[in-house]
């Protein structure tokens, strides 16, 4: 059977401040938040790499929400470490360190089983790598990409440049599309980038929503209204875990479906940001996301209005 | 007959530098913005000063969108000014000056023919002010409040804290929310904000829409997305007069009716930021803003998802 999901991507460890509380060495890294997310959809398949120190319990939690462990590279020396520190308002974050550890010299293989995967999604990590991954795949029905301000406004942006007539799908967040384009306002960002060459756009707003660009459609989706946020480490992700594992799923990537992944992405998040780390979203059962779904709905139902 | 809609507020020379233009000492003010806007849907009277130097260009906008001029107040001296720039983002603003000129010593003198609104919205004024107001008022179904920064933070917390409890809604957007509650997160501050006194909250998030609080309840809706924003201002008093404007129309005060007036206050605001001060939102036809609420209805419909 062909892989149906590919993710290439980071697994780590995480030490988090919040106003409220504090994690260390808590599993995260890109690919781990979308595997978790995407499994509740379909089996993803895992490009990644980890250290010596990544103890069984951790590898539970991998094999359980993928295929196999056969992408997973285990490579002499620590795994990749993150240290960050939320603001007050929880938008705003420092990062405290970054270990890069074997992730520094990380060369992702794509084992034959999964290069004509049905979707694939290349997580945040160097542009340079993403175009390696891209050419490993010999097939493929719909790429979407992450990336951020490090690269783009590092030396990698030509990479980025060169990627993006590559993607069918560019998810990034407002600030991020801002240094893409030059273009403050999202809803002037998001065509540039089309034309830059994803045809499909999502810009993310965190606690204010997104909004998704597909070819002429614009489709503007609000977040889930959440007051006990408790750590945003990993939403962006989990969000692309739900918004890919339900297309995969569907096999559909017109854009209907691709709204309605949207939705499914933000409901998926909204989980993730409500426990440090993963554990509110691994914990989450398809009886709790139908309820949030449920719950979303009542908050962003519009009655008719009537201009006559 | 009774009065419909009364306004209280300030009527305003703005001068406005915005990336791509200026505008010197066009008509603006919050009554000014209010009432255009409010007038689409029933026909608001005023109350408000101006000085010896406003014309009968000016004269007439006014006279055009409201009951008559009982309410205005023409004093000795100059009509109050006020001139901004807005940052590149178009979010953040300078004050460039206020020149209070009449307004410094206004007196809100409420006609008798006004005393007995259907509804009533307290513009951003002082709020000892508006307290006055809400005193010599005899009997109203619905009254909404705006004020800002500059009260809350300042030496009329106290004033704001004791006119919370007399007011059905107040209108605020979320850094005053904030300023007001010490909560980031809006959906916490709403809440807080309903404990203090009024049954309903709205906090404007700008380009990013808007929440409303209505008793238990709770809806999200997303900004009209536009690629071209002219101009910021008035947009907030403009959301108030399509809100408070379609409410009034209706009689009816209910969670339902309170959704579908934000939409409308939106769709509103949307023209009203196309155009320099209240050139776009008094050229709006009814056609024109029919067409807008189809193409918002279009950007932010969501298609069913399937979590089976």
């Amino acid at each position: 059977m062909n892989t149906e999901l590919l993710v290439v991507g980071s697994v780590a460890f995480d030490t988090i401040h919040t106003p409220t509380g504090k994690a260390d060495d808590a599993l995260g890294g890109s690919a781990t938040y979308f595997s978790i997310a995407a499994s509740h959809f379909v089996t993803p398949s895992l490009v990644a790499v980890v250290g010596t120190d990544f103890g069984p319990e951790h590898m539970n939690v991998l094999e359980k929400h993928t295929t196999d462990m056969k992408g997973l590279e285990i490579a002499e020396g620590e795994t990749f470490r993150w240290g960050g520190r939320y603001l007050p308002d929880m938008a705003g974050r420092e990062t405290l360190f970054t270990h890069l550890n074997v992730f520094e010299s990380f060369v992702p293989k794509v084992p034959e089983e999964y290069c004509s995967p049905k979707t694939l999604f290349l997580a945040n990590i160097d542009p340079v790598l993403q175009t390696q991954v891209l050419d490993h795949v010999k097939q493929t029905e719909f790429v979407a990409c992450d990336t951020m301000n490090f690269w783009i406004e590092g030396p990698r942006r030509e990479a980025i440049l060169g990627l993006l007539p590559r993607l069918s799908c560019l998810i990034i967040n407002d600030e991020e599309s801002m240094l893409l384009t030059g273009l403050t306002n999202p809803i002037e960002a998001g065509p540039a980038i089309q034309k830059m060459g994803p045809n499909t756009v999502i810009i993310k707003k965190g606690p204010h929503g997104l909004i998704l660009f597909h070819e002429d459609d614009i489709f503007a989706l609000p977040a889930v209204p959440l007051s006990n946020v408790v750590d945003p480490t990993g939403a962006g992700d989990t969000f692309a875990g739900g918004f890919m594992g339900y297309i995969t799923a569907k096999g559909s990537f017109d854009g209907e479906t691709l709204r309605a992944a949207t939705i499914v992405g933000t409901l998926m998040a909204s989980f993730c940001v409500q426990g440090f780390g993963i554990e509110r979203l691994v914990a989450m059962t398809p009886a709790e996301l139908k309820e949030q779904y449920s719950r979303f709905l009542t908050c962003t139902t519009q009655p008719e209005i009537d201009l006559a």
